[in-house]
């Protein structure tokens, strides 16, 4: 039985094969990572998109180099071994989930490391609000918008967002929790009217689960790590992979480091 | 011709009576305050009434001790006369307006200057968002609602709001702007549904002009100067004086002074 509230013990568990499920609310203080891993030739146009469009891909860490499965910003990475499980896609169709990579490594390959949504979560909880998703006990709501993500070579598409509700005291406070968390998706990107950002119905999330919204209760948007990788199989690149929903990197590095005040 | 963009030459202006209007506007980038002046019997319950309820009522300063009509946190004020108009108050009933309250003054008074809304529209402004009652040119509307204030001694009553239309991203923008300004009311108390907070008709303000709100905007509600005045009327004190709407205590204070951060 391994302790899953150290991030490193909960990282070996997961290296070993012990822990293959998702991550949440497992190492609790730590920040997970959403992960993309591409090939070189197309790494850039990747950065450069996520430098373009930061409140939906929050990037916290790179690989130094191509080939470089270590992240040692984050802690003592592999990055082929250390997420519960991986999402593989060739020709930008998803092909199967694994839980390692290690044999489908190449020279070339780049991790990306984004923020996720947990971390905010967290602060928001820690601040004494409901989180509807976590109290519900299911995924968080996620719709395709009408809001443009920016271009960057092959990437682009609809931003995602994840849907949470609050009333209205509690939205205003949500948004001064998470301005202080730029790196996993920072202030909210709407509230209110979901017609605005093209959201038809709120009960009809386009990935996750819906939630109850009260009558006297606001949905509240942030911009959400799943906008990647739409843009990703939009891309259709030859090779790419990425962790599966829910079953995050587990990095060393403590949320609260995340506060840029 | 005085110069009306230094505070202490407006001052001058107002207190040789050249200027008798409201202020708003006037001497851009410096704090300007709302007034109340109170026998020292009842100064210690309204002391304590503010810090109750800090975002209707944000105390910037008071006078040193009772008598004392100076303010020197705030510039070479004479609370006696650097309000261009005041408002004297007998058994909580409005008396008069008055430019110059010298010969009303008494040994026991003690001056609160309370933060202004004028110094975070400012902050909105200079950040390139659209403050309604600006491009409209008229007084923002403002209403009672059903949020209650703490009560301290005979002061008590419900809160009053200002509000601002905006689309959700800029109330969000909105939102973070002025948290940053605890001493000018802070952040916004509620947005969307003006029902929640009991008011029923955004048309029909209690004070101030209605402004005009689109479809897709939201109304933002933010505590309100004219709270204290309410609670001032409905603790009918024997003597108080005011300034008179719009027309403030122009301060030597900066307005990006105030910033927590």
């Amino acid at each position: 039985m391994n302790d899953v509230s150290s991030p490193r013990d909960l990282r070996r568990a997961i290296r070993s094969g012990a822990h293959l499920g998702n991550t949440s609310g497992l190492a609790p203080g730590y920040v997970q990572c959403n992960i993309v891993i591409l090939p070189a030739a197309v790494a850039a146009d990747f950065l450069r998109f996520c430098q373009l469009n930061p409140k939906p891909c929050p990037l916290i860490a790179t690989s130094n180099a191509p080939g470089d499965f270590t992240l040692p910003p984050l802690g003592d990475v592999d990055i082929r071994t250390d997420v519960p499980s991986y999402r593989l896609f060739r020709d930008g169709e998803f092909v199967e989930e694994l839980a390692d990579i290690t044999a489908l490594w190449q020279d070339d390959l780049v991790t990306f490391a984004l923020g996720c949504s947990f971390s905010f979560e967290e602060a928001l909880l820690a601040d004494g609000l409901e989180v509807r998703n976590v109290t519900e006990q299911v995924n968080v709501p996620m719709y395709r918008t009408s809001i443009d993500c920016s271009p960057a070579g092959p990437f682009a598409g609809k931003m995602v967002v994840s849907m949470r509700p609050f009333k209205a005291a509690d939205a205003i406070r949500a948004v001064q929790i998470c301005t202080r968390f730029p790196a996993v998706h920072g202030a909210p990107v709407h509230l209110g009217d979901p017609g605005l950002i093209g959201i038809g119905d709120l009960a009809l999330p386009d990935y996750g689960d819906p939630v109850n919204v009260a009558a006297d209760e606001l949905p509240v948007f942030w911009a959400c790590g799943v906008t990647p990788q739409v843009a990703l199989e939009r891309a259709r690149l030859p090779f790419a992979i990425t962790h599966s929903p829910g079953c995050m990197l587990v990095t060393d590095l403590r949320n609260s480091r995340l506060a840029v005040m």
